[in-house]
């Protein structure tokens, strides 16, 4: 089972990453940019039996390890 | 427009920052991981026509900084 998991900075956390790749793309001449949000793409395979357990094991990762809640939203999608 | 950008290294690159994240995973007690890779993820809010121009325009900027065409791939979903 793959699992593929987006984790994204929340809407009011600056992203620094973010402004310095939206700068780099307007001095390249991009000048119809209006926001850039870099944040990190994981895909884990897994043995698992059923979808529902490996919803629960992948949640489960992300909020032990992968994803700093304070700052940061994840979402997930298994096939 | 909003651009979701997803960039992965190629198969058969090798990715250390997965294999860190794997054996930490299982540190943790979940023995039942086969793999991990870890990607990018970036958002870009585009002032754009159409689809088209703004897909075009994405990948361009893929080819020129975004992504390292030599040992990564890119996959782009336009909304």
């Amino acid at each position: 089972m793959l699992a593929k998991i987006y984790i994204t900075l929340k809407k009011d956390v600056l992203d620094p990453q973010g402004s310095v790749i939206a700068n780099s793309l307007k001095s390249l001449g991009f000048n119809n940019i209006e926001d850039v949000r870099q944040g990190k793409y994981i895909e884990i395979k897994l043995d698992s039996e059923n979808e529902e357990s490996a919803n629960k094991q992948i949640n489960e990762m992300c909020e032990k390890l992968l994803a700093n809640l304070v700052i940061e939203d994840y979402k997930v999608e298994i096939n």
